[in-house]
């Protein structure tokens, strides 16, 4: 019989020490503590094979637990699993673990992104791990790989696709020229996205998985409020329909990317040509791609999200820990962020159908140095669309442009810009 | 002034203890050993900002080198880097180190395919990490994802392209026309295949990295006499050309698969449709996509070979053993492995232009239960290519109909097979 037999049958005579039981306490009872639970049960045998100790499951904290079945919980476990989500009470409960000498496996991207120096200086000072792979593209192993296979490399650059819910909305606003809208709707009635989706479609959950992967590829203390991001909102399908006629595909892209002047940190909407390798991430899927001087480039993609997803990545984590200690947290070097970034733009106009409306707009372009690479104007009864790509530029000048361009009085609708990713991302 | 600083100024009075430095040992002049050494001066600062402890280059074995100078050598390092290749000495070597306690880093792969039991046992007799990641797909991290991310998870298959050499001549054939000796001088002519290319064009380059990454997935003993390959050398721009009439483009795929009866694992050249995701992977590149029930499908790809990709590989391993220990090799599981398999395949004929001869190859391959799929029979002068594609059959019936098929009188050329990947490896 084999050892780890016994304590799922606590009454039979059983020579398993303690020693040999690795306890973990789960903090949160949703989708994703319920595929971990039922995880941790179904791969017991094989986390006992590689570890030499049984996981075992010591209680799972929910919404009606008080904070002093938290307290229990902590006692008895020599792991903390959080997936509670949110910053409070999940700041606390990670903080009391680490002070306590139990290592921490969370998949909290917000308390992560917002929290990471304390929680990392309270992971040292107690000595333990602090995991969170499951907090940035579910089981796609963004963490571990930047932060252990490539630790030794000069990292430049890091971009791709870290939200499934809106890469879903756009990929159907793509095939089926649905609104934003219609999609959104289509994508939480089949559990794409959320009932209050803002977190996902405005572009903050992506901001919060880039500002963890900056810390990690760069070394530098980001916050999520140091990224700048913009959702999907306000895309429409005429946009993505013209674009369509530059042979352009529209993603939201995050980046992390290490300039001469610092670090920029973004979350956009951008175009990609057809032949980017991003272009054809459909679907809820995640994607994201390591560059260096040193390899060129690695690429990961997989499901980003889910409940199974995340508990892959978590339990990969929970393995990592009960044979410690794997990995560290190094302090932050200075690298400044940079505030304004180089971008090409999509920019749609509607305007009226009067002589000499190019040349006003080109000028004023070019009035802040903004050099128009393509043009497509159509006409339609009283009134035209004027499309362009316009080459890259510092993004203060092209959006000084655009508050000049917004005042002219040909306009019929505010201007619609979206940055555009060519062969290099700017 | 930072501490990093005094070493490398050995004449300055330095505060640096002996135990803050971290001494490796280089085994192999080559083009990844001089990346390497290369790689830990540039990196040295960040390798110690990561890891507390400086990296220093003790000693550097070349050729010219004799046994007094490897004793030398390991006496002096922490830990030892193995980039000589190929079964002795390095096996020799690798085993004196870890009996040494000293930590391995190996980016043999024909050194842990063949032998990699034993290598495990004495890493873990020596209580000291053995770590392999630049033995498989260059800084593609398989090993790390597969053996420590993934740890948890119930794995099925893992398949892919991980010979960057075979890939960049089959990309050529097909984008260029040439034939097979064409190509192959050409990539010898750019580096991208070796002077002697047989281990890379005959599959047993590829079918080693599978047999190591069968070995981390599924937990079972594999050597590599015990994966079926086939290399490209037969592979003519002729077969490419009819085959892009049905959509489909040639890779030569290596594949892990566990089945009801086993785990089949093998290296052929295989026709993938045009939407699946491997047929876009061109040129030099590697890409390996690791299944589950759990996560669906993780892909990674990036380039799978050359000295500053393959040297980050090694100093991410190196890094993690300066932290131990972050891993470990659970003993083996009893799995059969599959001798016979299920495919799909492209079969092309050459054959008199007579009557009946269809019919003839038809009834013959129903006689064996082998269904075909597709057909395209063209004429030229007095004979016709017959070019079919035939249903998933065991792969033991194929051939057995391919035998009798070489038997009849109408055939002008012997019979070329190729295995064919549809949505669903068979």
């Amino acid at each position: 019989m084999p050892a780890w037999w016994c304590a799922a049958r606590p009454t039979t005579t059983c020579s398993l020490a303690m020693s040999d039981l690795f306890r973990i306490g789960v903090l949160g009872r949703g989708t994703v503590g319920a595929a971990f639970v039922e995880m941790v049960h179904a791969q017991s045998q094989k986390v006992q094979h590689i570890t030499g100790m049984k996981p075992e499951i010591v209680g799972v904290l929910s919404r009606e637990s008080t904070e002093g079945d938290f307290d229990r919980i902590l006692a008895a476990s020599d792991l903390i699993v959080e997936l509670i989500g949110g910053i409070e009470p999940a700041r606390t409960y990670v903080l009391k673990a680490l002070a306590a000498g139990k290592h921490v496996v969370s998949a909290n991207k917000q308390l992560i992104s917002l929290h990471g120096e304390e929680l990392y200086r309270a992971a040292d000072d107690g000595n333990v791990q602090l995991r969170f792979e499951g907090a940035v593209a579910g089981a796609v192993p963004v963490v571990r790989v930047v932060n252990e296979s490539l630790a030794g490399a000069r990292i430049t650059r890091v971009h791709g696709i870290v939200n499934g819910t809106t890469n879903y909305i756009l990929s159907e606003m793509a095939a089926r020229g649905l609104t934003f809208a219609e999609a959104l709707s289509d994508a939480q009635r089949l559990g794409y996205a959320e009932a209050d989706p803002s977190d996902d479609v405005d572009g903050r959950d992506a901001a919060a998985k880039m500002a963890i992967i900056a810390r990690l590829a760069f070394g530098v203390a980001v916050s999520l409020d140091q990224v700048s991001y913009e959702g999907i909102r306000e895309i429409t399908p005429y946009d993505l329909a013209y674009a369509r006629e530059f042979g352009l595909s529209l993603k939201l892209i995050g980046a992390a990317d290490l300039r001469e002047d610092g670090l920029a940190i973004w979350v956009h909407p951008v175009f990609l040509y057809a032949g980017h390798p991003l272009a054809s991430v459909g679907g809820s899927f995640n994607a994201i791609t390591v560059e260096s001087p040193d390899f060129t480039e690695i690429t990961m993609s997989g499901p980003g999200a889910g409940g199974p997803q995340t508990a892959t990545a978590v339990l990969g984590d929970v393995i990592s820990a009960m044979i410690p200690p794997a990995s560290t947290f190094s302090t932050p070097a200075p690298v400044a962020i940079c505030a304004d970034t180089t971008a090409a733009f999509y920019l749609h106009l509607e305007v009226a159908d009067e002589p000499g409306v190019l040349a006003t707009v080109a000028k004023l372009l070019a009035g802040h140095q903004v050099s128009v690479k393509s043009v497509l104007q159509r006409g339609t009864s009283d009134q035209a669309h004027l499309v362009m790509i316009v080459h890259p530029v510092l993004e203060s000048q092209f959006y000084a442009a655009l508050e000049e361009i917004a005042q002219l009085h040909v306009l019929r609708a505010p201007p619609r810009a979206i940055r555009v990713i060519e062969e290099e991302f700017q």
